[in-house]
This record gives structure tokens, sequence and C-alpha cells, in this order.
């Protein structure tokens, strides 16, 4: 694949795309709607971008695949070529209450293989980027890791709701033994934060293939460890639970609470 | 007191005070030391916002009291003339390894009345700021509450990783019926969310004036429900908890939540 080609493109249409977000914000003349329940919405903006993807990708890359969150791109099982994996508007919760915390994430893949990234953060104006073997950069800065391996004590986690609010494998239990622990309700975003060292470890469940291909791609270039919480191979195209966290932060969670929930 | 020449001189030294934290993190100078533990921290730059204050203070206004976060403003327990309550960095956890999602909070009253109110999201570059009569301010737009009451249904939740990880109160059953629950870790800035919208209830526990004058004044401001968790008023200058809410939210958590907690 032409990997300079692709990044220069999907810098592009990345921009293009948040313009088109804050007009329509500007405009107030989106329609939000429910998709499972009151929680899960979709609104006109994540269609209208994902429908500005699909067409500029079925122009440009006629053979490319397309893995999408609504309901205009087909749902691949299996990586073949070269496989766009984007979230239009992951956060869309608080898009429609914040316009802020939400952002547009897109991983790229050639079979298997993480290629390309990007998270944009579009009412703060960030870029999160990544080509794999390049590093990862925030606007053109380089990320350099300055915690490098803390301890639970001094880390920060982020956590959904859910598994603090049950202390789901023991994790709240982590969560009192770290130094803090936030949630923002954007997984792309607090993929971010770990990615450059605003927090320890990220912890969710029912993650889609959208929320996490940039962030996944990401974490590998950077050697931090992201895997199932049950510390097993993440397929990035399959829904499931993340962990993502520095290497001790990753360990000191997996050995003294989520192992030993499963053992009891 | 002068409203108008305070309003101007607060907002003055708030600017120049983000001027300074600004430099301290771009020059990567400051030290950091913990208080009570690992997860309670002050910084050199806490403290030197706070004298900053302080001497600006005694010099315009030598009549004046200052409640303050950290060690060099003396401490009062009632109100008496004019009152300045200041968190040079609420948030400084945030600060430390975000640089990120932390403020300036200051809340200045004339007896117990709350009359000037100002949040500063330093990073951001916003300030929310309220004289009271005049309404509330997000960079000089006024604060319109777009959604005036919504149900605990719809509405998104901010609250405290102790209150969700032990239900207290019953309040993470609370946020499992909301739409969301978010956690920031930064007071003011999590008072502000309800106070623009962004979201429709913020709950905590062991808030000391200076993280909750600012907002205090500004919810009073906009008509907002803003208690103690038990739905008794606040005294700023006690440490205790909060729970500020748009009415129907404020109303159903007390009634389906809180009261059948302690009556059970």
């Amino acid at each position: 694949m032409n990997t300079k080609e692709i990044d220069r493109l999907a810098r592009e249409w990345l921009l293009e795309a948040g313009g088109i977000i804050k007009q329509e914000v500007a405009e107030c003349k989106y329609q939000i709607s429910e998709k499972t329940g009151p929680s899960d919405l979709v609104t006109s903006v994540d269609k209208k971008i994902e429908k500005f993807f699909a067409k500029k990708i079925a122009e440009f890359f006629p053979t490319h695949q397309l893995v999408a969150e609504e309901d205009d791109a087909h749902k691949f099982s299996t990586f073949k070529g070269v496989t766009w994996i984007l979230d239009p508007i992951d956060g869309t919760l608080n898009f429609v209450q914040q316009q802020a915390n939400y952002a547009i994430s897109l991983g790229i893949f050639e079979e298997n293989h993480g290629q390309l990234a990007y998270v944009f953060d579009v009412e703060r104006g960030s870029v999160y980027s990544c080509i794999v073997g390049e590093g990862v950069f925030v606007d053109n800065v380089k990320v350099e890791r300055l915690r490098v391996d803390p301890s639970l004590e001094e880390s920060l986690l982020i956590m959904n709701f859910g598994i603090i609010a049950s202390n789901y494998l023991n994790l709240a239990d982590a969560g009192r033994r770290a130094r803090a622990v936030r949630l923002y309700g954007v997984a792309s975003l607090e993929m971010m934060a770990v990615i450059v060292g605003q927090a320890d470890g990220y912890i969710s469940r029912s993650l889609m293939p959208w929320d996490i291909a940039a962030g996944y791609i990401m974490a590998k270039e950077l050697n931090l460890e992201v895997t199932r919480i049950d510390g097993s191979e993440i397929n990035v195209l399959e829904t499931g639970s993340l962990m993502i966290a520095s290497k001790e932060v990753h360990q000191t969670l997996s050995t003294d609470y989520i192992k030993k929930t499963e053992i009891n």
C-alpha cells in the first residue's frame, strides 16, 4: 500500500470532516435519534461523516474495505487487503450534550497489520497520528512517554462506569489503590490519554472495532500493553473488552485483581 | 464594596496567574510534593499562585479576608466584611499528570453573600465568570441553559469515584438510571459542566470552601439546586458534600435514592 499517499489523504479528509462537524454544531441543524435506548444515540452528523469517508474511500481506493459504526458501511468479519476502521463520532453522547470530548477515530490495516492511525479531537483541534515505525505524534510533535513504568499506586486509571459500579473483577478495588480514577465517556480519547501519558491505564468493556482500532495501533507502536481484560490478544474486528496500560500497571491489575477473581 | 473595581482587578490577576502557570509548565521547573498521601499533591505552582493573590489582595484591599487552599492564607471560620475564597490550582493531580483539566477558582463574598465568581480553565483558556445579578458568562458569552429541567433518565451526571465504587446512598444505582456518568477529578470544572449544561448534576463529598465557592455563587445565580447531599443549605466556609443539579434531577436523586437509604 502507498502509505504516504494514504496518510496525506486521510489527514485531508479528517480535517474536512472536522470542519463539517463544526459547521453542523454552529448551525444547530442536526437530528438526534436513539439506537438501542436513551443512552445509545446517533446523530445525522455521525451518518454524514461516515458517508463522507465512504465516498472518498470508494473514489480513491475502490479495492479498500470500510468498517464503520453507522449504517453506510459493510461489516467485514475478516481482514482482507486494506481495511479502514472508522468511528465518525466516538463519544456521540458527549458530542450531543457537551459539544466537547468527542473524536473521529480511524485505523487503517493491511491484512491484519495496523499501518496508520488517527484520532481527531475536533473541539480541541488536536490530531493524534501514527504511521507504524515512525512513532506517534500529537499535532506533529512526537510523543515521548516520560512516565515510563509507574506503579499502580502512582497511576491514574480510566475505567468505565459499569466496571467501577459493579467492582467488576475487583477493578474498583484497584482504582482505590491507584492515585486516582477518571471517566470521560469516549474510548478513543481515553486511549489517547494513556498514549500521551495523561493516564497510565484504561479499562473498558464491550468495545467495538471502531472504538479501539486507532488506539490499538498506537499502543503497539509505543510498546504499551494492550490486551483484552483477561490478558488475551485482541482481534480488532471482534467486539470485546480492553485493557491498555504501561507494563507494571497492566501486570498488577492482572495479577492482583483480575486473575484473583477468576480463581475464586 | 466596589464590585466593578474588584471585577476588573480579579480578571486581570486571574489572567496574570494563568500566564505564570503556563510559564512554569513550559519551563518544567516546578516541584511536586505530597500533602496527606500519594493522592494528595501540591506543587510549588499552587503555592506561587496563592502568594501572588495574597500579595495583590493585601496591597489593593487590605481589609479583605483571604481563605485559600495552601499555607499562605489564614483560615477564617466566619464571614466578615469581604472574603476572597481561592483555589490557586483546583485539580492539582490533573495539573501534574495531564497539564489539563485544572482551574483557578475564586469566589468573593460580602458578609455571607456571594457577589463575584470566577473559574479559569487555564489550559483551554476559558474564563467562567459571574457578577451576581448580571448572570453567568463563559468568555463573555452569557450562559443560557437550554436543557432546563431534564429527567434523570435524560441526564448526564458527574460523581466522584468513592460514591460510585461504594454505591454511597444508592447513588451508583442512580447513575445506572441516568443517561451516563462522567468523572473529571476537578470540582470547580465539574460544577462548571453543570453550570453550562454539559452535565445535569454533580455529586461529591468532602469538598473544601475553595472547591465550591465559585460554583456555588454561579449555581445560585442560575437558580440551580445546590445543597449538601442531604438537601441542607451549604455554609461555604464549612467542609462537606455537594449536590448541584437542575430541579428535577436534584429532586429525583434525593427522593428515589438518598432519602430511601436514610430511612432503611
